[in-house]
């Protein structure tokens, strides 16, 4: 049976600057990618998301970025691997705080923005995040784009690690994503958005923007939860998932799955 | 037999900014307090101070204190318990982060500046600060000034608490530290510093700047390593006190001792 | 003929977080202060205030705030008069560089939240912050609660001054504000605020919450931005001050007004 | 006879964070470039570090870096031209406030650490800083890297240029500095960069770090004051300089005599 895992980005909300309505949205997906502070979120914000997310029974990640505020952590740095490692460990570890208070746990971490997009290409940032993940709780799942240096990296580290599409972004030939600067970037039609991503689901397979098929294997899709509509979507896709047989299950739960199929004389961990 | 715990702040350096030598000075404490990037810290200056500590065999502390880098967390900001709740929270668990990642433990919680005054003489700020350190881990000891408001908030909350007297302030007829505005609130002078420390100790006694003797119980003696004399210093306090028989040691063996004086048929935890 | 100068803050977005359609509110008022960058406002948001403002022909004004973007300038920071001396100068200055680049000039100085707050008792911070206006441009027109120590201040540096009142806050009985967070900080209904605001403008009175009247001189009256029928209100006020006959229009030329009626033979500067 | 500017950075401390101690080196410089509280310096340091250079006759600049605190401003992010006219405007401004409250005025603009780096091979970016030096206040002059983008962005905008060289740095054979990573990047003997001081001056010479004679155009030198032997260091320069017959005079003199040269019969503006 076909199976995948919904996660959305939320707590990006900033002191009296609110974005998005997680309590809307994260009904409807199986994991949630927490802002830590840095390029979002703020201590009251992580604390609700948190507190949110174990009420909807949605596994909690935490979604490091950029120490860029102003620029909502979607401009590079040139930061070295070493930064790179320490902004994930202190951004993980401050997430963590909150899920210990509220008697729960982070269980994925996942880049945000333009660590994301660095850590798909640069081998070196990649292990960066490998390495802290490895190092600060080796049974997080890592987040990273499929077929991404990140995920590359997760694998060389012994992480178990979830690869990442979108059925709302346009790719191009090559497996990665069209830019956000680009009119094309996104899939703002429903009915196109539900039907690519259960053709992802079932098929592994997406049209890129010039036009051709590309193989893409992904563990969860990513929502996006920052427009009015985001939770009006995310329930459309899964009842359209549901209605299809598509079972929607947070990855931890997936992987247990698959590893018992491997080994199925293992006895449960 | 007589003991004390000597604690320090460290990591009180920032980006290209450096304050004290914290690997001069761990080594004469027991006890260290963490910068965590609100008031002073940043990722790198944590790791290495983890680091630096866990090599020296000092318990590791949070030393949480207000979002203000410009003021280094000395200016007295009008934050709500719940906002208080969340300093914290975050706080220590980003250095918490940087603790599991290091393969050791944070094992107290200190606030800093002016949340740690007002934590000595507000009860409801004391009280969230006490409730964070329970919510994410209960066995952590919370120092706080002796005989204030935090040492009584943790002690209501169950927790092992450290009652901390500073050796080189002077201290009002209330018990309370003389402003740091003020001409006598610091001890400069070595010998009377390393006196004043023996008799804090041995006779839980020090004399206000009126002149009078004021009874202090103090678990753990407060070193200030932000000056350039500060590691000699703290090297011929350590000195003095071994002379002395008196006993240097981390809190949280202290405790244990104290705990199986009290119910020696105990099995060890 | 009576007049009135009508005021409200805006630029108060930051990064990609928006906050109030300024575009939409400005037409409305006679003149606008723009936050800084400090407790809200960037860059960005900032030269686009400019330009809307110098386009709708409002008194552009400083708004410096505390340095706390997680709690949008709301609460007090224990600052000494020195620092609140430098954060206008700084505030004022980064404001005037916009103003300058589109040509145009900041015409007067209102400081925001916690700071307006505390300047409207304390005299030595509104000292400070009087003599930073005097210092960057003794033109310029302080903007203060009406009977409060900063229009005292601002009178005793030779200052302008813009006596501000509320028409949509309550009133206690001695002319200070209901703090926000009692539930009759607010007047919601627009029909009882237009009937305050033209009470306050032609008779100089309000009713306090303990339901006595009040005498209050008011040369501008501030209207919130923050809510989404804010530009509905404006325009709904305005209307009722024309058909009133009320002269709505900025500090600068109302005070020349005056200016010339004490002593019409001067000329004009 | 020959003629020098000579620059250095200032103002670089933040809250209790001291580094350099400018009152020492500004006396033997002719121009400054304080930084302006993103990538270093804070309200009070801005006003201390305006204070002196008046009382020393020293050129004031602005020295805009990115938003960076923890990483110096030497890290690139990649920001729009818009972004880079926005960073520039919002710093210069809070600058001349403070040289507005002193009585006196901001003469110069000259970029930090990255955005210098980025403005010197990348035409858009040093467009958008020629830009908003000419938008704020067209008369100041702009300082870059002799032979860059930005030198050519200042003439094409009509400003007033002046094109620096490094005494205390290595050059690439491209006229580039040696990148702050390689171990030859700093001259650190004092007498080799006093020795290649003179020779750039007088003979617009410098020996790359391959071997080859580099022409470089120099109308300021700049001396580094983050070491403890800066002030020494720019006293024993300045002394060389001297015996050496060559004045070191402010850059705004220096273009107003070769102004004069050109056009003897003009009239003063």
């Amino acid at each position: 049976m076909c199976s995948i895992d919904l996660n959305c980005d939320i707590g990006e909300s900033f002191g009296v600057y609110r974005v998005g309505d997680d309590s809307l949205l994260i009904p409807h997906v199986t994991s949630v990618n927490i802002a830590c502070g840095f390029h979002a979120g703020d201590p009251r914000t992580m604390r609700e998301a948190v507190r949110t997310a174990a009420e909807c029974g949605a596994a909690i990640g935490a979604h490091p970025g950029f120490p860029d505020l102003t620029g909502f952590g979607r401009r590079a740095l040139d930061v070295t691997p070493e930064e790179v490692y320490e902004l994930v460990v202190y951004q993980f570890g401050a997430l963590a705080g909150f899920a210990s208070a509220a008697g729960t746990r982070v269980e994925h971490v996942k880049p945000h923005g333009a660590l994301y997009t660095m850590a798909a290409v640069r081998p070196e940032i990649a292990g960066a995040i490998a390495r802290a993940v490895q190092d600060v709780d080796r049974t997080l799942v890592l987040f990273g784009l499929t077929g991404s240096a990140l995920i590359e990296a997760g694998r060389e580290a012994g992480l178990r690690t979830a690869r990442e599409a979108f059925a709302d972004r346009n790719y191009l030939r090559d497996g990665t994503l069209v830019p956000r600067t680009r009119r094309e970037a996104l899939i703002l039609d429903p009915d196109e958005l539900i039907r690519r991503a259960i053709r992802l689901i079932r098929d592994r397979r997406v049209v890129s923007v010039e036009g051709e098929d590309l193989i893409l294997e992904a563990d969860t899709l990513c929502i996006h939860g920052d427009t009015p509509e985001a939770a009006k979507l995310a329930a459309a896709l899964r009842a359209s998932l549901d209605a299809d047989g598509i079972e929607v299950r947070p990855l931890s739960r997936v992987e247990q799955v698959e590893h018992s199929r491997v080994a199925p004389s293992d006895p449960a961990p």
